[in-house]
């Protein structure tokens, strides 16, 4: 299947499978945890940092088996996060992928402990099985990986979205913020798929991550966009959340055809990035085509 | 200091240095992200699992600014289980090491990214210097925190103690229930502290391990009788929480002299388990006794 269409629905069903695999059996003790931990992760999400990971890991020609693996690692980050994220302390949703949050489905304490694990998990995926050329080059995925979600990355980056709520911000706080939410996790997506691969040049490597950080703003603008105008059916999770919790968004500050037009800038310096890698870099022009395009 | 109590005080200074200087600023931002880092990890704790790593370290004959990295790692694992574990949703403590616990000190959303934040920031320092004698040795330390701290470990422990609360338990589930909670970390910080030696012996190893798991089930033990014999301010943490909360302990299924005197031979078997290291394993010794006779 060479369109993009039939692309990505193959790597979104494969991650599906690994996933899967990669999660305790709901029978094994304690079940409840690990039932709840596989609600959480499976059957559903669209799976875009593992979509980024695989179109970075074809680029440098790494081995699909190995991308799959840290391609899963970076979404049980993402998960973890997302299960946190909406507990009743932080955002308080109820509904999330169509379905209750794990909290409401399951209980709070559950819904911490499974955040903790999936967390703990994707760490122990991406150091149990050779990933990278060495295991120097492992370890460096693995740093990689904890820089993106610690507290410089996507967790202080929910601190700040914590402590701007009810204020106004300018762009430039928006986008440290999204930088750190969103975008660090992204960035990491891509540079790990591509790091399963033949070892990059230093400078292709760093448009690689010039493109990442276009996509993953990208992505959040068009977040902001699709929060403002969607429905709640559509998105499969609450829709005009920002507005109604007073969140700093994109729209507050540009108005929806402002950003918009903001997403369009971002994608033309994204694929700008990718220029002197010629057709290599087809899937990851798609993926940016699709993050910007998406409607839900 | 050649004295046990010196060497103690020696290396609890030492990791509270090391912690110190791992943990992201105060004034950096996200602030209050970091400020309440750092008010969960620094000031206080036993280091127990520290203690543990430092004298399996020099039963190995390892370089001791690399257990003190190792030493550190597992010791956020176990601060960042702390937070955790007293939010309102699970024990709901409010008093943690003489001060009140952190989404007390905070807010419950902070204490949640501080738990997040601390985990990801174990696997950032396990990663991010040479610990082992090779990269490959390395990544082996990160599978075995990993495993020590997830579902089938740490956390899963604690998804079983919450299960069990006002449930009767007999002693195999307890232990089981241990060995996950508590165990499995304390196994974690011995095995780690060994592997920034020069290798040991597979067999070595076997005894090594062997010695760890005993010495955890006793210091779980102990832990159920100070809590169920000292006062709060002895403790530093709420005392009586267990019989309060109606919680199966080693105290409600034998007795405050029956579960003394299995601390007793658990001691006894952890001391056989070192017997053929000869006086290499001095501090292991030490610290297995110090285990069983604390009074907080």
């Amino acid at each position: 299947m060479n369109d993009f269409a039939g692309w990505m629905r193959l790597r979104q069903d494969r991650i599906e499978r690994v996933l899967e695999a990669m999660l305790p059996p709901a029978v094994l003790s304690p079940a409840r945890l690990h039932e709840a931990m596989r609600y959480a992760v499976l059957g559903g999400g669209k799976r875009m940092r593992p979509l980024l990971a695989f179109a970075a890991g074809e680029l440098a020609r790494a081995d699909a088996a190995r991308v799959e693996r840290a391609a899963a690692a970076v979404e049980l980050i993402h998960v973890y996060s997302l299960v946190h994220d909406d507990l009743p302390c932080m955002d308080d949703d109820v509904l999330r992928r169509g379905r209750p949050t794990c909290h409401i489905a399951f209980d709070e304490a559950t819904a911490v402990l499974v955040g903790d694990a999936l967390q703990t998990l994707a760490f122990y995926v991406l150091a149990e099985q050779p990933l990278a050329q060495d295991a120097a080059g492992q370890l460096d995925m693995v740093r990689i990986l904890a820089r993106a979600a610690g507290s410089r990355g996507m967790a202080g980056g929910q601190a700040i979205d914590l402590a701007s709520t009810g204020r106004e911000l300018g762009l430039p706080e928006l986008e440290i913020m999204h930088i750190h939410k969103t975008g660090e996790l992204i960035r990491a997506a891509t540079l790990l798929g591509a790091r399963c691969g033949n070892g990059l040049a230093v400078d292709e490597i760093e448009r690689l991550d010039r493109f990442s950080k276009f996509a993953g703003l990208a992505f959040q603008v068009i977040d902001d966009v699709l929060d403002a105008q969607s429905d709640t059916a559509t998105l499969g999770k609450t829709a005009g959340k920002d507005a109604h919790q007073n969140k700093p968004t994109y729209v507050s500050v540009l108005g929806v055809a402002g950003a918009r037009e903001f997403a369009a800038d971002l994608r033309r310096q994204a694929l700008q990035a990718l220029e002197a890698f010629g057709a290599r870099a087809g899937r990851l022009r798609e993926l940016i085509d699709f993050i910007v395009l998406r409607t839900s």
